[in-house]
């Protein structure tokens, strides 16, 4: 039984304390979070204790810790996670400073503990099952990428000024889909953003509606469409074109009935947000992790591949600022 | 090139017409109808004659025969066109009477000319792919068949208290459409039917709602449905269960495009009515009649399949009476 | 805290007893079953004691009894729980016999204690949407209920000897939808049945392809359709035409990925079975069980409702037999 | 009645003469090309006569002539039609060269007459039902546009060696289209294209596979998706993000059945080129020339038109070799 430290008490710590805890391998040992009445509340619920940070590092019966803590606390907590001898499952994206979460992964290269970045959507089911398609052979080589990716609606524009902006907080999970379904990293990133959802984003120097191309070095192009607002809720689809035919994931509907009348035939919307989406996902992911624990096999997502996913973003960053392409490399 | 006099220049006259010119082997030689305006304007547009009816089956150079009249004139048009020698294309049903239509069969029988009867939707694509799939084996043995037929609107009841009622004038397509796929006629049919559309249709005797099922000798089933009234269109589609697996023929919409928005996810209806559902079907259905003639091979649907589909109406017309079921060969 | 006797540690036992434990307003305190080893593995899954069933019977901390038993039982253990103080959701169908039923019923009738059975379907989220739109005028009067239901696989032969027959033990939920959907009983029913699946199943005296009309007092109509054997998984679909539009509830895909090749355009298939389908449907029938006897409410399935699903299987049962319909008022 | 000169009598003449002669208001009067029995052959399907092209631009009593040759003498044509006073309707492209059509544009500009340019996919019923429910404000303002258009199988390379690339033969309808639906001409033009397809193409200095993303004054984007080969078919769909909705206009398929077996459930095929699919497209086009022409309005689709998407696909052109932006204005 793998006794679990959760480090972030916010919305996505309910999320993965329930994952936590309705897992039959792991427990929730204990919550650690700033505010200390979210603690107090999250862990009466499962029965966990409350503990400070420095006490849960100490803790010798703690195995792991989750973090999900606000980003820029991600790379010390990693750091001191390893430190202490903890396998890690830490929220994405690593870091907002791409040299900080190079710098945390040079320091606990080596380790041989487990750390692993919480790209949820490598887990959902139905992107599972393109993944495995082409895995499989079923449309011959991937040639064309296309990621559709639209939020619901835009967040306050409080959080998208500590956020990192648009390419690091939400596309990072495109870039990182990229990199699972594509098998590499690209070549280069040219990114052309705008803010046509609200004038107050760009007003904070931020992109609310994004068009990103990536080109790898065998000639295979990607590209990824971001908007923080879609009417009819999350929008979340792939589209691969391969030699051989095209594996679209579709979005999840919230239930299979359709109306026909003389005004038109109407489904239902896709699920609502992430939580509704992606909730099976987050469960998937937790197994993974503490599968990976347990065998001492690789984590499916490395700290490495975090890594990698903030590099597009900063470049992506970079290449909607100057219109030019960026190249990875010179990142 | 088939020289064909056409009898009958109202709605559907009218789709013949233009199905009889556009092929490249036959032209509209005449038009006949008891309203010599209605002949007049169709024969002008297609630079057609205008003939009485004793004029058309006297001309020795007209090869075929178009049936388009009101039905109880079927019989008489029909006997009077074999006699003269010409090739027969005979709107359905074959008669109201099902006696008048079988003294009609006997009457025929043995001219060896083609005289073939108007179940165009065996000539639909869809349909046509479903038992080609069926015949290729691709779903094992046909076991349980569902047809759905439901008419947009119904039609003014003093159309109803000619047409020979819902049985007679509507479901006798999806008979004929049974026998097609199913490729034997029923033991038994059980009808069940009512009035909810318009009271005027109850009070007129008729039903505007029916379901019916359909025994086969072997243990197959099949049922089909029908209503006056769907909203939303004209509702056209075929399901059968096979040993191996399904088959279900869907409607076609009026376009491909779907809208996303708070309300829902909102696709086209169905194309409204016979006339948009099922055109490409009347010319392929001529089409098939003129390759019959020309090659003096059988033609697709025999007036034998007209007199069988009329019999399962006249059952059905009777089991929904009684509420019992009615063997065939009782009729 | 409900705290719940189970009884039948089977296959569906284990079902409960999972939405049972993960309910937060239940616990499972026992497990009884004729093979003690069973109760003793389930028992230990979640903690709970085993217990005989008088012993179960007897035990005042004990809440409410779950009937998860073979079907001959369910009414003597409804009739003892009830006896005994308990709440109950019981497993359908009531009984094979539709005397026993009835006379369970007349016994327990005044009891005040909530006797619920479980029809499971009625809470499918699909199907809950569907009658949620009925319900708030979304397509008019309801005219016309079509409801599809098949099976993966038959189960084997000597399940079916003592299941009742397909009737009774299959179609019994689609009795009970049909009900549901339509708000009444009708006043009539028609089946027509074969044995086309599995000739021992025929040779055991029971169908394993069926269609039944259901006829109401005023007018409208519903059709059910029946298959043991459905290559492509379980195929689980309601359809309902009403004055103002057509309501479908679609089958639930095993994941949205479409792959489109040389072959065609390929969806997954229907998740396989009920387990899968369902089990969404399973919790939230507890959860209205729960909250039911936690406030004093009327359970939503009564055993009148199951009661009355058994009258509908005992006269299909011998419609088809006779080939005529049969008047639920003379079963 | 319109007379119509055509000149070319290849595949797209062929067409074209099809759509003339079934329409009520036109009638072929010529067929010209340079190879005399392909003339030949197409004037007497349709009783036309042949004549040579300046014998057409003399001959007084053709209204209109349809350009429908190789692409590098369309300039020069347009310039010698509308000198003899004839209403014209051109093939797209206008020229390889961007400076020859700007040439051309210049010439005509002035004479009133009217010239239109044969963008088809502006009248296919699909993208025409997206644009309406566009203009309709069905989803708000327009903010994010996506055309997917693959083409079957590629092309012969002595066929790319002429065309002028995938940029000005293929991609060039796309630029077209991004023009009707957003209304306005882009600011820059941004292309990643690569040769995985067919490596003679590439050894042709020519690519297979591009992403174009266009940027617009006022933030919108738009991305446009080429590939010459989708191994299901031609794959023709627009997608559209607004600020209340989505719009989406999706393949037709070759038929509506949908078969369900073990290996899951499979739909038909795209209609399979652009002849399938376009045919309704190609008359709607002529329809609209037509009456443009006889009730004096517009055309339209205009040769400015034609040259704007030229000028886009000579920006896509250089920017996919530069790796950089490349802006319309600067062309």
């Amino acid at each position: 039984m793998l006794k679990v430290g959760l480090i972030g008490a916010g919305r996505i710590g309910n999320v993965h304390a329930k994952a936590i805890s309705l897992h039959p391998g792991s427990e929730l040992a204990s919550v650690s979070d700033v505010f200390g009445e979210a603690a107090e509340k999250l862990a009466a619920q499962y029965g966990a204790k409350v503990l400070g940070i420095d006490a849960v590092m100490a803790d010798r019966s703690i195995d792991a810790v989750l973090i999900a803590t606000s980003t820029d606390t991600h790379s010390a907590l990693i750091e001191a996670a390893v430190a202490a001898g903890k396998a890690v499952l830490c929220e994405k994206p690593v870091d907002l400073s791409l040299e900080r979460a190079q710098a945390c992964l040079k320091k606990v290269a080596g380790s041989g503990l487990p750390v692993m970045i919480g790209f949820n959507r490598r887990f959902d089911p139905n992107f599972g099952a393109l993944k495995g398609a082409l895995d499989g052979g079923e449309i011959g080589k991937s040639e064309l990428l296309s990621i559709t990716s639209f939020d619901p609606a835009p967040p306050p524009v409080s959080y998208i000024k500590v956020s990192g902006g648009l390419f690091r907080d939400m596309m990072i999970h495109d870039f990182d889909m990229a990199n699972f379904i594509m098998g590499d990293a690209p070549l280069s990133v040219l990114a052309v953003g705008s803010s046509l959802v609200d004038p107050e984003i760009g007003a904070a120097g931020d992109v609310d509606t994004a068009v990103v191309t990536l080109a790898y070095a065998d000639g295979r192009i990607a590209v990824i469409k971001n908007s923080r607002r879609a009417a009819y809720g999350y929008d979340q689809r792939i589209e691969l074109l391969g030699s051989k035919g095209l594996l679209q994931a579709h979005n999840m509907l919230e239930n299979t009935v359709v109306k026909s009348t003389v005004d038109g035939v109407t489904a239902a919307k896709p699920t609502y947000f992430f939580l509704e989406r992606y909730m099976p996902a987050y469960a998937a992911e937790w197994d993974a992790f503490v599968k990976a624990v347990v065998n001492g096999t690789p984590v499916p997502v490395s700290l490495e591949d975090g890594v990698k996913a903030l590099a597009m973003a900063e470049a992506a960053t970079r290449s909607a600022r100057s219109g030019l392409p960026v190249r990875l490399d010179a990142i």
